[in-house]
């Protein structure tokens, strides 16, 4: 998809042109999701072009056989696959008994909309069929947010100047493809189905890890508005339809009400899913699809209300922020802690697994600020389930008496990745996971998760790292030894400075919170320290630890080092890449890459990130300006940091550049692969850098801190976040910047270090 | 297998008992080969037990496709598999119309043998059938060493104390499993049959790489010694049978004498394939099993005549140390520039591909010293003939103008290894390829082949070095980063001093050549720069590269250091590894294993031993002691370098037990994994341990050198070398040893640095 081929609009993402080309990445682009389910736009009728179907049931995985080309011990048996579900949204259409296919049709008119506002996608395009009858398809479909289970379609065919036989076949169908299988392993199997009536239902169960999932449908047909029950049932193993046939004269119309989803073993039991869905599906025939949409137009509202950006003066960048925002609330809404926030949502299978760092390091501050305090609490009682598997994962490495290491990738807990460089030594992902931890208790102000849950997770990871360091009589101090940092570009390297940093903060956070828990919650203490087995020399030791950490650090460059050796490289800039070997991950042997002084993504920048206090500005500077020009941004997840660093250096139009890159990544499909699907994680990183780039956000003893800053080409920007359950709103515009408390009790804020006194309107010039 | 399970004997294996557990095992060990084609020892009959079948012909390979996790560019497309071929042995054998199968039957005496000294292998069983006939079979076996197409098989049964009704269907087979492939991929496809008489032959054509094999047999059959033509031939597709049955008395014999094997386009072109061996085996069938045996007897004299090494006062030592020199002349015969040494030879099919840095930096050594010159420049031919695909693989990965990597593993020069720390890394490969090429120079003194073959090989090796260093201002040298040394426990690391060194050696000796040529050979030097387009700059970088090679050192220790940073581990010896942790690379995690000290084959020390005279005794004594108690010889590589440099070190007894570790590495199946195949290129390294540790054998300034040491354990021991065409014999006891000319002209020879005089039976105490 080229850039400018979606259209400038504040709340909506409009396709005005049909191109078989672009079909994929429009699938990506116009993706819906309620958090429990969610798919690709993929067309309702048949399409010969070429297409990725994909329709995702949240936590629903496929534990593939694990494909390496030499096994190494500790490898996991298996790759948890998203995988594509049954179709429910399928329509056949069919005029003078041919099928319509976009495909073999002559378009005379094409459009898509997605409205950001109420997640109604919306298509309708006017042909011409290869027997010459002109007719209009209109579709409109949404994933209902008051009903996890619920999608709705109307679905509606209309005759231009000829009469013409149409008939509509809604059907749902088990026998899907599902491309991304290492074996050709069937992932589903049928275990059973019902139609009666206007509804039907398919039984299947993914074959391994048994999840069962029921998909259906119910459907309302109606002849110009005129509701019409002439339809008949075809019912095939796995497949079940209802074909409504009619003959319409020139101008008449067939609409059908499809509702329909997913019921699946993480919501309800086998046995009872069919109940329930069917019990769902009358419901909502009978309030009809206008109802519905306004139930869903509601729901939006709220989330809209608390978690919009508005940009005033930049179109682009503002539909960008929204779609960003959109897509972050379609994939995770926190109700569910076994779910997660997969890489691809619910737009693609890429990467599979649907949990890595991203969800700590990226997301968790989206979901802290625009919602309510349990949501972000779900993801950290995720990480806390899985405690028990991160044990047994750091186990099979070699570790033991409790030490855990949270796996790479996971659905369930259970590592998944298979390179040994990341699977095994990309562990600053455990420091993630800690982080999450306190910056949950920095900013909700709670202990209470901390004390119930959180400190078993810090315990298991602070004893990871205890043992994963080693002694080096040379340097006489800890070292890391064969790690990979964040810049995956580097692998199984010595002293990785942010790996280092990060193990030893968890150590002394660690310790710093059993003191806390063990001077104000006594009771606690003595119940922790006998569930965790946990002995006072282990203390003992971690601060030893953390006090020598070796942190390697260049005194010429005055800069801390990304890793031992680092400076033996070549160091010439990004600039001395060629254009054509860009990216250097698509053109470069792996060897000539890890050679290179070429940084993926923020790594020694990522400590000053989560670290910042513990660094002055100029340090921040100095490392910024040394290893910024080697940073390729070849991840999605890069240019928010830099954004967000750039703005604190006060470089407001740099961060604004950084901005660019990360806010239509895939609107303007930037690197030619948002067919895959969508880059669900780091679309909290845009977010990230407009609340705590542009915005300036700090939370700091309690107190939340603004120091925004307007790019040049904004006129204004304003949002909202909620801090310890009050609503505050800032306003940025050329001339002032505001922050107002909307709802809630006061809370200490500060604007440019300010104390904000909110029963002034706060005016800051 | 058990150790023990083998008997002791100085020219024989035998094995007396039959256990289904050890049928796989002994397949390995009692393997055939003639250096065209070879074979597991499956039995000939049908087998229902454990049984891996493997038949191989030399050079034919299929292309699998890669099968790895994650694609990096720069992977090849497919990796070149040795692969079981159309079945030539089979032969059918009922009883009163029942299948005689060993594992159903009750064994009654069960025996083995493989006689070395003329490759024959025999196998007798007396067994009473399921339906209870007492019977014995006798299978002879050899594989022509006169003539590459041919096997000869002499199959008998016969009855004990009953009557019945024998049959015996002798068939070729192309219905064949193919266990190693990645997909499933058929391997074959049958082109075409043929049999008329006593003559049957199957077309095969080996899918993608199109290798055609015709594979065929002849057969008479003999009823109590008296020929017998009652036999029908049944045909179907892939498959021809010929079935005699006779009703025996008690006491009477039924034979087959079956000729077969393979005619491979490497051989013949595919339509003279079947004339070819229909002419062989009407010779053979003629000649007969008991005459052809003969001549195949003479052909093992001479080789023996020439490659012995005597042992004596340690039956096992000396039956070791013939197992391993029986299967290199086996596996390679130097007839053929196209092939090579494959590192389980035709014992099996692990590692795929035929040819690694074994060749060059194990193997030379013994085809030099025991065949003629033409032998190991065939070897030096093999490379040379690649270097048009190691230029193109060097391309691959971003170098040019004729740089040169020479692949990991190969068939046909194309790579087809798939991990990047080695695929990518490994780059020392490069190193032993020059070193072959100055290790031919030196032991034959001739420099036709560097003039004509070898110096473009050494150009296009130089290209590659000195477009892989870097330059570090750091350290004010040239540095190669991000590599795999010998020593596989470490990967991606920086400057492994042994790359560094070999690189630094190659440049010299690239310009050291280039300038003997251009002095003493004006006309061939012009021709050279011609064809190689090589500029008289690019040798005033190499030299300049040569002269500022970073070589990691440690003051302390006074050591090479194997890699930077290599002082920052945990320096543990191999003592405090848990016997039940071992061998650590099945039991310990890859990340464990690289950030330990453990070395899992020589690597500083393999530039010891090539570079031995660059370097003083204290130098490698101070760096043996260094680094041998960090090392767990987990590749079967290892023990002979080892016991090399502890025999140059004065450690006889030392050495000795190194050596132990590799003579019976197979024979006692150490790592439980011989039913694999055997570890042939391992065995070259025992001849080494041999002749260049307890003999003490170099060349120095065109003269041999002798240094002979006696292991406590032995009484004596005596080898030949053929060296520039004279063939010398060393004899060592406990009181003298001695030097004899044998053949040929006399050339400077030393022992313990006296010259020998030849024209004195030379005895040294």
């Amino acid at each position: 998809m080229n850039v400018d081929h979606i259209e400038a609009h504040p709340w909506k993402i409009i396709e005005e042109t049909f191109d078989p080309k672009r079909v994929e990445a429009a699938e990506s682009i116009f993706s819906l999701g309620n958090g429990a389910m969610g798919q690709r736009a993929n067309f309702e009728e048949q399409y010969s072009g070429n297409s990725f179907q994909g329709s995702y049931v949240a936590g629903v995985f496929y534990p593939d056989k694990t494909k390496v080309g030499w096994w190494k011990n500790g490898y996991p048996e298996y790759f948890a696959k998203v995988l594509n579900a049954p179709n429910w949204i399928g329509i056949d259409l069919k005029c003078n008994n041919e099928t319509v296919d976009i495909n073999n049709a002559t378009v005379h008119h094409f459009r898509r909309e997605l409205d950001m506002q109420s997640g109604l996608y919306t298509r309708s395009v006017t042909l011409s069929t290869t027997n010459g009858i002109k007719l209009t398809l209109t579709s409109e479909r949404f994933l209902a947010m008051f009903q996890e289970e619920l999608g709705c379609i109307r679905y509606a065919v209309q005759l231009h100047d000829q009469k013409a036989t149409i008939s509509l076949t809604p059907y749902i169908d088990a026998h899907i493809k599902n491309k991304d299988s290492n074996w050709d392993d069937p992932f589903w199997k049928c275990t059973g189905q019902f139609a009666n009536g206007n509804f039907a239902a398919l039984h299947t169960r993914t074959n391994k890890s048994e999840f069962d999932v029921c998909t259906y449908q119910a459907v309302t047909f109606f002849v110009d508005d005129k509701w019409s029950d002439a339809f008949s049932c075809e019912e095939k193993e796995g497949r079940i339809a209802f074909t409504h046939q009619v003959d319409l004269a020139a101008g008449q119309k067939i609409t059908v009400e499809k509702m329909g989803g997913y019921c699946s073993s993480l919501q309800q039991p086998a046995e009872d899913q069919q109940k329930h869905v069917f019990t769902i599906a009358q419901n909502a025939l009978e309030k009809g699809f206008d109802s519905l949409l306004e139930t869903q137009k509601t729901h939006w509202n709220d989330i809209w209300g608390m978690a919009d950006i508005t940009i005033d003066g930049d179109v682009k960048a503002q539909q960008g922020i929204r779609f960003n925002i959109f897509h972050l609330n379609q994939t995770y809404t926190g109700s569910n802690p076994l779910l997660n926030i997969g890489p691809k949502g619910f737009t693609g299978e890429k990467y599979g697994g649907s949990t890595y760092w991203d969800t700590e390091a990226y997301c968790l501050p989206f979901y802290m600020a625009t919602k309510n305090k349990l949501v972000a609490e779900n993801l950290l009682n995720y990480r806390h389930k899985h405690l028990e598997k991160a044990i047994e994962n750091a186990n099979k490495l070699g570790f033991n008496s409790g030490a855990a290491l949270y796996p790479m990738v996971t659905m369930n807990g259970e590592e998944c990745h298979n390179e040994w460089e990341i699977t095994f030594e990309e562990i600053h992902r455990n420091a993630a996971i800690a982080y999450a931890i306190y910056s949950f208790e920095r900013y909700t102000g709670s202990t209470d998760y901390l004390i119930a849950k959180g400190i078993d997770v810090l315990v298991g990871i602070a004893r990871f790292w205890a043992q994963r360091v080693s002694f080096s009589t040379n340097k006489n101090k800890y070292v890391i030894l064969g790690v990979t940092g964040p810049n995956e570009y580097e692998n199984n390297v010595n002293n990785n400075w942010y790996t280092n940093y990060a193990a030893k903060w968890c150590l002394t956070y660690t310790v710093s919170r059993l003191t806390f828990i063990s001077s104000k919650h006594v009771d606690a203490y003595k119940e922790i320290t006998n569930r965790l087995s946990l002995k006072a020399d282990e203390l003992i030791a971690w601060k030893e630890i953390a006090k020598s950490m070796y942190l390697p650090y260049d005194n010429k460059h005055d800069v801390f080092l990304q890793q031992d050796g680092f400076l033996d490289k070549e160091l010439t800039d990004t600039s001395y890449i060629p254009t054509e070997q860009l990216p250097i991950n698509q053109n470069w042997s792996w060897d000539r890459i890890l050679r290179s002084p070429y940084i993926k993504q923020a790594d020694v920048l990522q400590g000053f990130y989560f670290f910042e206090d513990h660094f002055s500005t100029e340090q921040l500077e100095k490392n910024f300006d040394f290893y910024e020009p080697f940073t390729v941004h070849e991840s999605s997840l890069s240019p928010s940091i830099h954004s967000v660093l750039a703005a604190s250096l006060g470089r407001v139009e740099q961060a604004y550049e950084f901005y660019l890159r990360t806010s239509r990544l895939d609107l303007d499909d930037y690197n030619a692969e948002v067919n895959e699907g969508l880059h669900i994680t780091s679309m909290a990183g845009t977010w990230l850098s407009v609340v705590e780039g542009f915005g300036g956000m700090r939370v700091k003893n309690d107190a939340i801190h603004f120091t925004p800053q307007l790019p040049k080409a904004w006129q204004s920007f304003s949002f909202k976040i909620n801090f310890r359950g009050s609503i505050l709103q800032l306003e940025v515009d050329k001339s002032f910047s505001k922050v107002t408390l909307i709802e809630g009790k006061e809370v200490p804020a500060f604007i440019n270090g300010e104390k904000i006194s909110f029963s002034l309107n706060r005016v800051m010039s």
